[in-house]
């Protein structure tokens, strides 16, 4: 294990992290917040110390890098600009316990948007931007920017493409261009040009500057950290059914709009993980409006209300317009299968992935293929090309590794002593970096009554979610800190 | 596909069951039941006249039979029999609706347990017996009777191995002789006995002669139909210990006692899907032990009580000595992950089976190995053979279409508006054969007010989790019925 190199990779992350940091100081100065703008201010001085002490101790690092070292790279990276990201909600005194500060960090940096806080309004305006901006920055992934940004691809072919294997979403890296700067580049332009579209449609529904701001990165990031205590539901229509839209459209694997870029739209619309993703979102919109119907007045209404859940909750937003935990079961059910299903790879959205639930039914079908003609051998493909056995041995062994997480930790939050449906749908909305979940953690609800183990677990839960078990599992295994 | 042998194959199956049925036959009539046994004779009558159909129309088959005949041929016996072995129920009034009796007998034949009756002590002997019996026969599975008891191999080997296959529950047959026919007898001979000696130790305890053969059908197939409205929890400590230790008998593999009556000590105890089995079933009731421990009056109470629960919910069992359903929140977490993980393969209990889960653990390591030293070939291995990567991949498809059967089956049953706890508890305790699961189908409530829908579900799921799903999901390829 080279730790000096991922001590000086950790000192460009905590670089990177106070120059984010700068915008939130200046809207806090900007309102007149002396006490938040302190916070930041100290928040920096204890950056610049653990980044430089970080980088005077490992910045002669050599520069032999492979897998291994990247996965825990992108872990590390994940664990310390969460405990850093935190500080400016403890030192402001605004969230004083730190495991509540370190819970809401970890929610904005994964895109969960699960709060713990009753009376988000009460927040300083420095302290709400700094929340929805984790959401954007987590939502794209701040290793890939480190990619974007830095000056060459020197770090070494193979480290690069581990770190993006490890932080991007899905099965299987897509690669758009064979050099992983320029598809970092392209990743983060698509994705800023996205958010500007987005943010611009909504100052056209006359919403605040700042509250657009922050509502379009919290879309961006498919993060879910609303402004204001009743999420969406005070907003006008117009604004609810911008949001819906490009909830949806951020949950889209990013490729498909390069490709768009590059006016290949047969490729696109061919697409089949584009084709199950809008699929099983209509289907539960048509599913769930027929159910909700008689809740509310008009059509229109229980239109807008199934389509903002569904987008909202399948892109593992979080978003809310209406109250769904009081929607009959076979919605709640729905929504809750749609936890599980995901976003495409590739996009900010958490989940499973399409992707993989794609692979999963058509390796089942190969299975029940094989045993009806041993003899024959079956392969699976997608979009016309065969797809390599280790992607589905991959996912295999993802969905296995889902499920044992998925158990434990139910089984470690239930020690709270709460009802199966609110432990349940807390872990599936932390693990797929949802936000809301059913009964208790509802969306008008928040996790604050969690015990502090319950919330620790929350917390890897949603750190396991967006940077998809492996590099967290990785942390845990012998071989990785065994030197041969 | 070849019809006229499975028609043949059936109507042995319908001679079979009929030979079953006359055991209750005898005892309604020596309890004077004239109603009971007149709905006998009827039921009696119409499976003449469907197994002599079948017989007439398909005797003159051919021998020619591949592993797509043998799944077809177990999927339609189970249907066939539930939908035979479920008359007596209508015909004599005392489970009226169709739907309700078809429960209880798929209910029955699958080792589930679960129940429609409120009133269980209301039914007549005859019809207790031959409930009772349904889990003792389907706990071994009747198609391996029919290979104990048929003059020889004369199927065609390869339809032998393939039902064989389809019946027995767990990731691989474990082939204890090589002659099918041989391994089929044996499983019997040490089934049989075990019940007895079961049924001895129930007698030993003044327990009544026809409630203990139905307490020892019911332990011997990890069924759980009760013979008393509160299950067990009337009986006294003695009863309900022994049921614990035969319970828990029951969930080891068979091929285990094999070698003990070989002498083969060493090999039993070095079983690795054993010591997972015991040391899961132990840490549980450690760990339930702790949690209950102010519930109960004396330790002695408080041990007994969590022994019993675990080593029944875990063998799928299902027969309850207190109302689980009031433990605390961890402890009933603890209980749906035994309901999930199940029993050893190649016993009578149901679940995931301990060996699958060895399985998924071992290729989960193998994966991140995979990952982190990705030139090197790592193979996985169980009571130190290599596993054969068929036997991986099929686990993996497993564990896929289980997830998906569960995730659609929540939400089918979800129409009927019950809570999220509820819904997921009544389809795990179907799907994995156990029968009492939590709230609404808690062990003091029953299946009743499910509706038809539900119910339906629930029937297919109970079937599903018995046959362990393959030979359920080829009914539904379009390759099975397709003659190539």
């Amino acid at each position: 294990m080279n730790y000096k190199m991922i001590g000086r990779f950790l000192a460009q992350i905590v670089a990177v992290e106070a120059v984010f940091l700068l915008p939130a100081l200046g809207i806090s100065l900007g309102h007149g917040e002396v006490h938040t703008a302190l916070a930041f201010c100290q928040t920096l001085a204890i950056m610049a110390i653990v980044g430089g002490g970080l980088w005077l101790l490992c910045r002669k690092a050599g520069k032999l890098f492979g897998a291994k070292e990247g996965m825990v790279c992108v872990s590390l990276s994940w664990a310390l600009m969460s405990v850093l990201g935190c500080l400016p909600f403890v030192l402001s005194g605004q969230i004083p316990r730190f495991i509540d500060a370190l819970f809401e960090t970890v929610s904005g940096f994964t895109t969960t948007g699960a709060s713990v806080l009753a009376d988000v309004e009460a927040l300083s305006k420095g302290l709400l931007y700094w929340r929805s901006f984790s959401h954007w920055v987590g939502g794209m992934g701040v290793l890939v920017f480190l990619l974007a940004i830095s000056p060459s691809d020197g770090q070494g072919k193979g480290f690069t493409m581990h770190l993006l294997r490890a932080e991007s979403p899905g099965p299987d890296v897509g690669k758009l261009v064979p050099k992983m700067k320029k598809t970092a580049t392209i990743l983060y332009m698509i994705y800023i040009v996205m958010t500007v579209v987005c943010f611009v449609f909504l100052l056209l529904g006359n919403m605040d500057a700042l509250e657009a701001l922050c509502t379009a990165f919290g879309t961006a990031g498919t993060g879910g950290f609303g402004v204001r205590n009743d999420s969406m539901a005070s907003y006008s229509p117009y604004i609810q059914n911008v949001c819906s839209v490009f909830m949806f459209l951020f949950g889209v694997n990013f490729s498909c709009y390069y490709l768009l870029l590059l006016g290949k739209l047969r490729g696109v619309f061919k697409d089949e993980e584009l084709r199950l993703y809008m699929g099983i979102a209509l289907g539960t919109i048509v599913l769930i409006v027929l159910n909700i119907r008689p809740l509310y007045g008009t059509l229109e209404e229980t239109i807008r209300h199934a389509a903002f859940q569904v987008s909202s909750i399948m892109t593992t937003t979080g978003f809310a317009t209406t109250d769904f935990d009081l929607w009959p079961a076979f919605s709640k059910g729905l929504l809750l299968m749609l936890m599980v299903v995901g976003a495409c790879a590739g996009s900010t959205g958490g989940g499973l992935k399409c992707a993989r639930v794609l692979l999963l039914f058509k390796s089942l079908r190969r299975n029940i293929r094989q045993v009806l003609y041993p003899k024959k051998v079956q392969v699976v493909r997608t979009n016309g090309r065969v797809v390599n056995e280790t992607v589905l041995d991959n996912t295999n062994a993802y969905l296995a590794a889902y499920i044992i997480i998925l158990i434990l930790s139910v089984l470690l939050v239930a020690r709270d002593g709460y009802s199966i449906g609110t432990n349940l749908s807390a872990v599936l909305a932390c693990f797929n970096n949802i936000g809301p979940g059913m009964e208790l953690v509802g969306p008008t609800c928040n996790y604050a009554h969690f015990g502090l183990g319950s919330k620790l677990v929350l917390i890897i839960d949603m750190l396991a979610g967006r940077l998809e078990i492996f590099p967290m599992l990785i942390l845990l295994s012998r071989s990785t800190w065994k030197d041969r």
